[in-house]
């Protein structure tokens, strides 16, 4: 029996316990508003009348007076003056089943139901909500942490996780078939808000290619039926190639005749399988995947291809920007991967067809713990836009170490990003989180894509807490104005009720910390990448220095860091628009966190904050190992306050994240200290 | 069709062509004496006949008057006066196939046979060369880099190399059984005098441990029996804790009276089925293998457990002194894993029984470029030894790099222990090749063991050069007054008879050079281990310095090499013998080559070559990939004096060995330059 996330019983029974409920649907019903019926009666346990007048709760559908805008914003309210009756209101049934779960949530957290008619409105800020699964047919999760995958592999079976051989095994069924586990995770990413999910890694190896045709595909349309109640649609990742290893044909040109009809042909079958099918998800001419590239195309040939075949359904085609060049030499210094995306893409600003998507991660590398945001956002003008945030912990801990990263992520949706007034409209909001879908020519297609934490341990995440991160990210998607704070209350409040007021605080504490901690003991002032090859948990300082990543620190006797001055480094300031440009370009006005992102300094330069660079490292090493142990110390305190199996399951990682921070403490102030020739200002233990 | 190595049909003919044998056996048939017969008919294709004075070859075993002693020893001489007719001959019939290998090898160096009737006599001079493989079950070879097992596997198959993990197949057949190449290698084998073969990996994993038993055992017996007609006796590397994995106790306590009679009884089975079985070869307590240790037992009490079931039938025990402390802190500067074979065996010398044989690697560390010899030679006087090699190029250059090792094997036989006059009897002589017979208390039990190079590349051993090692590991064994030029040119004038003059000499060039060369872009003055760690391939200047192996080089901004001294150091050069000791304790007096691995000094120290440390690290470096540019060209005008397979297998390895060059040169003079801050004298290109 898997965890229950944060749809715990006692969250739900707190609001729905004693209620009668009716859905009151204007419309024909759906399958959502099947599911909507099950929710109330198979879920939440509650009975179910058909007429309004007899029920608590009533989830009115499809009435043009609720005045809401869209198939998914909802409101609750209060029936009259009655704290107890409520209407809960939607133009959908999906909109009504959002309304549920946020009730539910309103009600753990003591915020409830407002008075007057205009209730609780809500309307989701990005319009794509999206989880991205790198999961393999073999059953394995790439960058997976928490066991096999939930969709593929074996019955029952969790051996494994984070393979990169990837075993064929032609004949074996792909599919785990656990639709029991599948449909809890398709509710508990609606209750926050999720509409769309890649059911495959980018990385399209093997038999993952076929499954988008038969056999596999009936496969896949089962469990696309099971998120279409929950108003998510299911996309495949898909391998460029496959007109030539499917298809039989010698090309996958994608301006060949063959191949475009090749590629209708599979789109058509796709839609008569899964009418509300998402689209593709590609990944092509990125770190050995094929792509259009080969055949002397470009990116925009290769999704205008498959977009025009997909825009007859409806379907779209999203194309992720993470292309460079990973063939890179260390010794070429003319060379910068942080310009890739926008080289590559930026040229293509305005060629893309309408339903076309352009996934970006967030930064310009590649989901460190520090990074500046990407210049592809708020520069592209015609380009539909999604961010790509990771919510498996493959540079942030593995779910060993505990890391809330929301503080992190909102710092990214908050940014800034200069775009001039003239794109903004009325709101002059030229922050990520609205430029996004501002400048998005088709707005509904863009938002924010995950790659999800889940697999098939028993709390889905590996570390209990690690749940906060696929709870924060749908949050983040849907309430432009949640913050970090608010949405670790929301979670907190829903998975651990019966917590008291102490314990709640402690876990707070911990979390709203956590990924500063991670922060400080790993990667110094905007380096990243000091880690294991391959494995990317643990220390290893120059473990990519000398590879062919085009990740590098370049710490020499004198200094260290990565100057991308357009002065005298590599221009990649020159990416963003002017005033970020201008602030990364000047030595003294790159904010202290990504000093070593921008610029290459001497150990003694002085950060805004009066240390210089090499008692910087050192203190923030000794800090992360100390945050660790007080950590350890509050929850100790924990215990007895919530359940021991999930006191435990954290208490053991905690445990292993202390030897990493410390691991992560001596190696990196070794180095440096060995590097530098500089002692501590404190005398504390630098090991020789 | 493998390759017929040195014992091609040119070479063979060459000697054998138009010749008359006859075996002249003045004792019983044994195993041996029916493959003498089968390698003149069979091998040979030669007519044999039964009475010697129609015979231009006679092989003469068993008479007394031939005043050889022991069982090995052989004389080739003439026939009377006749150059054409020559008599081998030797006390068994396994010294005589020796005499007809060495025949054959004479004949094709030109050397001949000498005139009057001594002739040509050889008497071995370690009395056990062996070759240990490290096969596993699964047809993967650990540290193998010439394809699959030729032992285990599937028939034909030639898939994996060097796997770590170990699938457990069960129910599978485990061996390939191709007989008729572990017939060629066993006659190979003989050819150089190889007399102990062990079949499998020292770290018994999975089925293996099932190898001693049947129904296994009844499969290793046929592939023993193929040996023990060349005179090779085969041994089974055992896992100590059978008595509870196989056996079904719940203990392995060597001192336990259940063990040992379980013990016991496995040994008897074996015998049963192998009657000249040569004993067992025991990794244990080492590297997360079982061994005594866990119960309190020492190496002592679990090797003498073995040995004395094993004397009943006169075989061996052998165990291995490869024990060390593998979860090292890199922060604990008090433990030196170079300490830790001499602290673990040295208390235990007089305590072995007399058929228990420790296995000491020549270094103090594992396999590296340059290493001292390991103090335990020359020190241990009650203890049977051999010493070992590795034929398989772990750390050098896995085959694909050019590397003829007999210079440094042959150094390390040849280095002079020191040990005291008292102990050498009339020979005086305290070179590592005299004292380990010498001190070995029973002599028959020493000698040198080289873990094999070979798998099922039609090569044998992926680089065509590679073969060398192998022919070169036997004929060391051997022949005590061998160098490295002589023994090359041997393996020459057999493997590549119809080669002109110019040609042999670019091979020689390049063969006689290639081990400094790889020293020269490897490791600087004796620091090893900056390679990628778990691969060994290839450059990682920090791959192991933070890690638990007990491997550093603790290069600071100020200078690099591990302390080892007495006076201020770790004290390992205590554990040599005064006169080698002193030369160690001493930065004057320590050689050049291994300075480093003895004393921490600054980059700006003066060799006694002149040069800084610094500066020899980029000469050395450049000198390097210079020299392997050499080789290409060199190699280029070989082509057509030799098999076109054999040429373009060592051109197309010559260029991945000039990448890997270029790496090392690069990385190590960055990473130093980085460090010191020094210029190179001459300017030359080191990247920042």
């Amino acid at each position: 029996m898997a965890d229950a996330m944060w749809l715990t019983e006692e969250a739900v029974d707190a609001a729905a316990r004693g209620r009668v409920f009716c859905v009151d649907n204007a419309g024909a019903e759906d399958a959502s508003s099947l599911r909507l019926r099950s929710e109330i009666v198979e879920f939440m346990k509650r009975p179910l009348v058909s007429d309004p007048s007899e029920a608590d709760v009533v989830l009115r559908i499809g009435y043009a007076d609720a005045g809401l805008d869209g198939g998914e914003a909802f409101r609750i309210r209060r029936a009259g003056t009655s704290a107890e009756s409520i209407v809960i209101e939607g133009n959908t049934a999906v909109a009504a089943l959002y309304g549920l779960y946020a009730w539910i949530r309103r009600t753990a957290t003591g915020e409830g139901v407002p008075e007057g008619p205009e209730g609780y409105a809500s309307v989701p800020q990005q319009a794509m909500r999206m989880i991205d699964h790198w999961d393999q047919v073999d059953g394995s999760v790439e960058r997976g942490y928490a066991g096999e995958s939930i969709f593929f592999g074996d019955l029952d079976s969790n051996d494994h996780t984070d393979f990169r051989d990837f075993p064929e095994r032609p004949g074996r069924d792909p599919f785990r078939g656990d639709m029991a586990r599948i449909e809890s995770y398709a509710r508990l990413l609606a209750s926050v808000g999720i509409n769309a999910i890649a059911l495959n890694n980018v990385n399209v190896r093997g038999r993952a290619a076929e499954l988008m045709v038969q056999p596999l595909l009936g496969r896949v349309a089962r469990i696309a039926r099971v998120f279409s109640g929950f108003g998510i649609k299911l996309f495949l990742a898909i391998n460029f190639a496959a007109p030539k290893k499917l298809g039989g044909l010698d090309t996958a040109d994608p301006l060949d005749p063959a191949v475009r009809a090749w590629w209708s042909g599979v789109i058509d079958g796709i839609y008569n399988a899964i009418p509300d099918f998402g689209g593709f998800l590609v990944k092509a001419d990125a770190e050995g995947e094929p792509g259009p590239m080969q055949y002397g195309r470009d990116h925009k040939d290769g999704a205008n291809m498959l977009a025009e075949p997909m825009a007859r359904h409806g379907g779209a085609v999203i194309w992720r920007a993470f292309v460079y060049n990973c063939r890179q030499d260390w010794r070429d210094r003319t060379t910068d991967r942080a310009k890739a995306a926008f080289e590559n893409f930026a040229p293509l600003d305005g060629q893309f067809a309408d339903n076309v998507i352009l996934q970006v991660k967030f930064g310009p590398m590649d989901f460190q713990v520090r990074e500046p945001l990407t210049p592809l956002i708020g520069t592209l003008e015609h380009t539909n836009l999604m961010v790509e945030f990771q919510i498996t912990a493959e540079y942030l801990g593995h779910q060993i170490d505990v890391n809330y990263v929301l503080p992190q992520w909102l710092r990214v949706a908050n940014f800034d990003t200069a775009a001039p007034a003239e794109l903004l409209g009325q709101a002059g909001d030229a922050r990520v989180k609205a430029i996004v879908p501002r400048l998005s020519p088709n707005p509904s297609c863009s938002g924010y894509a995950g790659v999800a934490n889940v697999g098939m341990d028993d709390n889905w995440t590996g570390n209990k807490l690690a749940q906060a991160n696929l709870y924060g990210f749908g949050r983040m998607c849907w309430d432009g104005e949640a913050t970090a704070e608010s949405i670790l209350d929301e979670w907190l409040a829903l998975t651990f009720p019966q917590a008291g007021a102490a314990a709640l605080e402690a876990i707070r504490g911990i979390m709203l910390t956590s990924n500063q901690t991670y922060e400080n003991y790993c990667a110094p002032l905007g380096v990243g990448f000091m880690v294991v090859p391959g494995l990317h948990y643990g220390v290893s300082v120059n473990g990519y220095e000398y590879d062919r990543w085009g990740t590098y620190h370049f710490a020499d006797r004198d200094g260290m860091g990565v100057d991308r001055t357009v002065a005298t480094g590599s221009g990649y300031t020159a990416q963003y628009r002017p005033e970020n440009a201008a602030m990364y370009e000047g030595l003294d006005t790159t904010p202290d966190e990504l000093l070593l992102f921008f610029h290459h300094v001497p150990y003694g330069h002085v950060l805004h904050s009066g240390k210089t660079v090499i008692q910087h490292i050192y203190d923030t090493h000794f800090a992360g190992v100390e945050a660790v142990d007080g950590y350890i110390r509050a929850w100790d305190g924990v215990r007895g306050s919530i359940g021991e199996d999930d006191w435990a399951n954290v208490a053991e990682r905690l445990q292993r994240q202390r030897e990493n921070a410390v691991a992560w403490r001596d190696q990196i102030n070794t180095y440096f200290h060995r590097m530098s020739g500089v002692d501590d200002e404190h005398g504390r233990t630098i090991y020789a």
